[in-house]
């Protein structure tokens, strides 16, 4: 039977903890899934988590600074090294000081990942496959925001975009989206959402694609998005609108502006989350300018969502024992919900019969 | 017997729950007796108050817009009718759609009131008859507070103005009021506390109130204070000053200068409340000029009182078993949280015998 | 056997509530120990500390003002004697009022005072006794903190010196405080931690106060430090550098510069502390700009624990169980513990056999 006190996010798995220009000079404090780590760059420049936590006297090595690839504590100096044993301190034996945790963490795609579980299963290979990540012909920008909700009322928001026509009607925004049906399915241990609207005017932040690629603004265009859910907590959105009539999704790249909405979605504690956003491309992926403009357009829409999300949590907790409803377009999420929960159960050890 | 678990505040009663003109274009979400509601205007301008909460997935509607007066959901765009059952959501049938809860509200006096409790048992013949309300022979001004402390504790305040000479010293506190016999008689469900003072200064607010009735302010007063608590929670004082020596109280006219302080507290917790705070005079009640100075006037002294009420509660909170002194001056609001209780009682249908 | 809900701190003894200037012509709110107290002066000048709590209906009495040696409340006017009984209050007979706690307080050294335990037992000969207090030869300057911490983490602070060459990099410390062996004794209850290094160069604090008595501050010198731990939580620190090879410690005074680090630390409540720091100094004690530049740099200093004390302590709670390591240089603030909890089961009448 699964632990009744049982988080209710995955932990033998990676989560995006920081970009990687975030962990440079100073360590970085941060709490993840529940739990306060301490990041930064140990020898060969290679990303580092540990607890944030010296086991001299408990200050937060966070506080502390990197010197020779330890991190010196910097209330009395003790030096950890990357496998969380104390490597010294002044005046000190430290062979029988107690070892803190040091969690699997690694680079990747512009990411420092972390392992929050048995470190012991962590594999490199678990890392997800991006397509857009450490490749020249795409493109990636995008920012990080803290949300106070529950990391899985922010799934819930990215796999249903009809809220795109309320929260966001002046940007990406329209009333066909309503309009639109709305298909999920699912795919192994994915949840997908597709949407495709025909002939329609393209939005405002669309219709500067457009003009960015190029491409005439103000003709009909066929619209799409392709919401996918994967473990533990990530949604990739396939986004674009072609000039209507060449195929939509399917239609040439001269005719279309697409690009793929990257959301890392990192638990924090059960009713806060580091919301890891972006947008990669694959059209002029050399343009900083077009990317600072992209990444400042998401930025505004994206916080559009916050205040929304952080006043449903407060109302979900002001109402614990209400019934919400799931609707059709709310499958992708409930999806979501199911594969996490399954997921738990397993790492668990503790999967039910089918 | 009474449910332990029962709040201090009456619920089948009229509550102030905005003014008429905070409810106007966007909703207004306000918690009053411990629930989370919204306010906007409904079909015919008419008021209307429904839970907080959008039967979908629980998104505050406050966040929503008003439009064919029905409230649509700012998340996902369901419609809500006044009665609290959805009445539209694109691509959706609504009608097994959970209902929410929908509080009886209603307009007067330049007010939106709600009924908290059993719907069926609102009545508008019970809300209060206020002589001053929508008489063009009279002028109201006010203004809101929000306050954080028990709305029992602001009705003590309001019906012992002894507190005047102390926290109000330099606009209409003066030593007399201490030296004046205070005399509290109950009236039915009201408790009422009196307060005459004879050929005394007038403190400078009512040397204001003097020269604005075109009377000399440096002659000696006479100075009444009739404090009237109703349930569930108005203080209404009848306030004035007339030249010494024509009757005080029941002076005519032209020597006197004399309003009504008009006070509706409304629970939000059982820490705090909304004060409704305003004046009603009779006076040149089309001068807008006087009515602006009166209320910034009034503004300033009873947000004198806010910080005294809340560390107050402060205090109570950190010492709970307590007793307080029940002194003659604060006879009156005794006996208003006595009526309170027995009209609780009688509420849970538990009147006990006599 | 103890009182498993006891206070982590001594209550029958004497602690620094306020700097004398603190407590002038307004009375002043503060938790000291857990409890809300008020300060004020009384006939005479003399301190007095009261529960900050009014009899009639709990108003702080923070919040009123002094008038002829009494505390009048600054709701209803109740005026309160220094011996916690109502002294008057307008048209009220007060002779029946229940008392509040009247806190022995006393002025000694430029501060107020308080004993927060039994009254009986609070007696002025066990006021510490300090050289540099009240001595025209001597000058003090200083300054109070607020510190979310519990008051322990300070003395462990305090008692332990080498987190100097950490946090407090750029002003007092050095890498040789580091490296020079520390010392730990007890005398009677008191902890005491010295170190003593030899023939280094001076930091900048140091050299600025080598300046200051007219010594060339750019040649080799000793340095001491002697922290000296006092129930129930002082903190006295001899600091200083003479010129090498005089003597050190025990140089005349024609080559050296030295002080006292002063440090009272009262508790406020199991997690917070004030923290009243400063410097006694027996050179140049009548210039003033000298102890405001002295206060300045050592205020900025102080300063820099703050952080890292929060953050430790925030670190504590949220790992409850663990234990932190003891090292040598730990022993000072270890014994100050274990002190304060003798003293504690003395206090108790329960001190336990040897």
């Amino acid at each position: 039977m699964p632990d009744t006190d049982a988080t209710p996010w995955l932990k033998n798995t990676w989560y995006v903890a920081a970009r990687s220009d975030e962990v440079a000079g100073a360590p970085l404090g941060r709490t993840l899934c529940g739990e306060r780590m301490v990041f930064y760059r140990g020898p060969d420049n290679q990303p580092v988590a540990l607890e944030d936590f010296c086991p001299h006297r408990g200050a937060p090595l966070s506080l502390g600074k990197v010197s020779n690839g330890h991190l010196v504590c910097g209330y009395h100096g003790l030096a950890m090294g990357c496998d969380g044993r104390a490597a010294s301190m002044p005046g000190q034996r430290v062979r029988g000081f107690p070892p803190i945790k040091a969690y699997p963490a690694v680079e990747r795609y512009g990411f420092i990942w972390v392992w929050p579980g048995d470190p012991a299963q962590a594999d490199v290979a678990k890392l997800p496959d991006l397509v857009w990540g450490d490749n020249p012909d795409w493109a990636y920008g995008g920012g990080l925001y803290h949300i106070k909700c529950d990391f899985r009322l922010m799934i819930d928001n990215l796999m249903d975009l009809t809220h795109e026509t309320y929260i966001h009607a002046d940007s990406i925004g329209q009333k066909e989206i309503d309009e639109a049906p709305v298909a999920t399915r699912l795919d192994g241990d994915e949840s997908i959402t597709e949407r495709y609207m025909s002939n329609i005017p393209a939005p405002p932040f669309w219709r500067m694609a457009l003009r960015e690629n190029g491409l005439a603004d103000d003709v009909p265009v066929d619209r799409w998005q392709v919401c996918r859910f994967s473990p533990p907590s990530h949604v990739m959105i396939e986004v674009g609108v072609a000039h209507a009539g060449h195929g939509g999704y399917d239609a040439p790249d001269h005719v279309k502006a697409a690009s793929i909405v990257v959301d890392f979605i990192t638990p924090e504690s059960e009713t806060s989350h580091w919301y890891f956003w972006g947008m990669a491309r694959r059209f002029r992926p050399d343009d900083a300018s077009l990317t600072a403009r992209i990444c400042e357009g998401q930025g505004k829409i994206f916080s559009e969502d916050m205040e929304m999300l952080e006043r449903q949590q407060a109302n979900l907790i002001a109402n614990p024992g209400r019934n919400l409803l799931k609707l059709n377009i709310d499958a992708g999420g409930v999806h979501a919900r199911r594969i996490i929960e399954r997921l738990i159960r397993t790492e668990q050890g503790a999967e039910t019969l089918p």
